[in-house]
């Protein structure tokens, strides 16, 4: 395997992969050495690492470097790929990449060579899509938009520039005047922590709000777009995102503010007809009666205080604009009309 | 003036005013002796007291002791209380109590037992409006109602038993088995930390949710019915309310669900025709970078981020149910046809 970096991944010359841990953002840059994927099961469920593509990268990669090492059977091997599947249930670009995964393992039998391959061949296809889906979605961005954006969809989502936030920087890359309002995503702060973080980096000019505030500048017409990532998407157009989505989906409707899904096609779930199929993890209550991260711990709800705290809320067709999934934009009208199985 | 206990503030025998320390909430009871009219304005500024109806009694009763201990000129009295109006630009009530408190120190050419007497007057005005809201309101309630609350608007906003969270205690108390769902209301998180408090101190069920997860229980059919406060009505029925209670507004708009506010007859402002008139402040940006309490000071965000932090948003009429103001249920239809004047 050749050297690989990003954001928020490497793969050195020694055939080790890091991790930037995103919970120690904005104020601190810290890398960490993955040991094998048992490891990375627990880096995926701490949101060490974060955002459904760069999830089904850094989890094969987890896998190929291991199995590289470790020479393990294809018994072994599937049971570790396993592991590492079990590790988030609701994002399926983690099950697309690992079964891409599994079947180079079975069809070479056990070819270690063939196996990092693909690893590398999904670090770098996610790069290439991040740069379509970033130059198709900048199309829909005009001078002087102001875009509202929901949890974080760049390079800390990805290994490349990113899906909505790709979109974001691209239009802005691409000279457009643009003012990029960021949703502070309760309870984990993506936004807030990472979204920021990264538009600082990029020097796009941003303002941060609480979820709750989406409205007040809508009602007031500082929103013109709204774009924002997807963790998985029915092929009907139904799709599932960071909570909070759905909200802004029926905030825009009310409006009739454009309201867009960026996401590879990696994202769409071929076996899913609708959203009503899409399952949705329950979070731990301690996410919502406080908040923890690198900066501390706190609480500031009763101990005792009953939560519900689901990871992701489901978005109806209806209530979009449009996807733009790789380099194609598919708008509501077409979405319903089935062509969103045409890319297949 | 005769002693005064109400849970969020007292008046002893000693004529001391103290006041429930709201920012330690949760977790610890402590309360604040007020020294005079500077010291509550900054407690006001602090929102170590908070609650439109509440700050409007606080204030007044705080005006109304250090007068009557250290015996003011009319000048002096009237400088002290213009420092009370303007430590809360958005909450009417305050500017009708302390009105009133101005008219009977003219009128009584600073007769201080006279001025104590309308302080006290206050504070008995507002728990038997709060008994008044509590029971028109709990009418609305039905048995095995699932209810959506925002902010808080119980016994820690008011003297009495609160505007909505009275509404729903009452139809509690009046053994209705209801679930309420509590926003945790960032940035200052009155429904984490109090509206949860209030309620488990009275024993009604209920589950704490983030502002963002409220359309994802809407869309499975959880909620049936939203009951929050007001800050300022216009006399149109438009309403300025804690930042959030727009967006809560528009998502019941679109699923159909009963959306009521509920307050004293003191929050309509007779001069603000509609809600273009009502004047929102903004806030400082640490409360959106992160959080501050007594369980400590932390920041997520870049300490640099620019942040948009209104304290309130203001909610068309077109978009509420009814008003529950005083004893009187005033319906959509009957606000828009001025029928909110005919109260006074």
């Amino acid at each position: 395997m050749m050297e690989l970096n990003a954001l928020s991944l490497k793969v050195d010359s020694q055939k080790r992969l890091s991790i930037l841990d995103q919970q120690m953002l904005p104020d601190q840059e810290s890398w960490i050495v993955v040991e094998n994927p048992d490891h990375m099961v627990q880096i995926i469920r701490d949101l060490k690492v974060r955002g459904a593509p760069l999830i089904g990268v850094a989890a094969s990669l987890s896998l190929a470097l291991w199995a590289a090492k470790t020479q393990p059977t294809l018994g072994q091997y599937l049971k570790e790929s396993q592991k590492l599947r079990d590790s988030r249930p609701t994002a399926v670009n983690l099950m697309n990449a690992l079964d891409r995964m599994n079947q180079v393992a079975e069809a070479s039998q056990m070819n270690f060579n063939k196996i990092e391959q693909m690893g590398e061949e999904l670090f770098r296809e996610d790069v290439q899509l991040c740069l379509d889906m970033a130059r198709a979605g900048a199309e829909l961005i005009e001078d002087g938009d102001n875009i509202l954006t929901h949890c974080n969809t760049g390079g800390l989502a990805t290994v490349g520039v990113g899906t909505a936030l790709g979109v974001i920087t691209e239009a802005h890359r691409q000279g457009k005047r643009i003012h990029v309002f960021v949703d502070e995503t309760r309870p984990l702060l993506q936004g807030g922590r990472l979204t920021t973080w990264e538009l600082e980096k990029v020097g796009v000019p941003y303002t941060l709000i609480c979820d709750n505030m989406s409205g007040s500048l809508m009602s007031q017409a500082k929103i013109d777009k709204v774009f924002l990532g997807a963790d998985r998407i029915a092929t009907n157009g139904d799709f599932a995102n960071k909570i909070g989505t759905y909200n802004l989906a029926v905030l825009c409707y009310y409006h009739k503010i454009p309201f867009y899904a960026v996401a590879p096609k990696t994202t769409v779930d071929l076996k899913c007809p609708n959203g009503t199929q899409i399952p949705v993890e329950q979070r731990k209550a301690a996410e919502v009666q406080g908040v923890a991260g690198s900066f501390g711990e706190i609480r500031w709800a009763p101990a005792s205080a009953p939560v519900y705290n689901p990871a992701f809320d489901v978005t109806p067709i209806e209530l979009l604009t449009g996807l733009v999934i790789d380099g194609h934009f598919i708008s509501r009208e077409k979405a319903q009309k089935g062509e969103l199985l045409e890319l297949f």
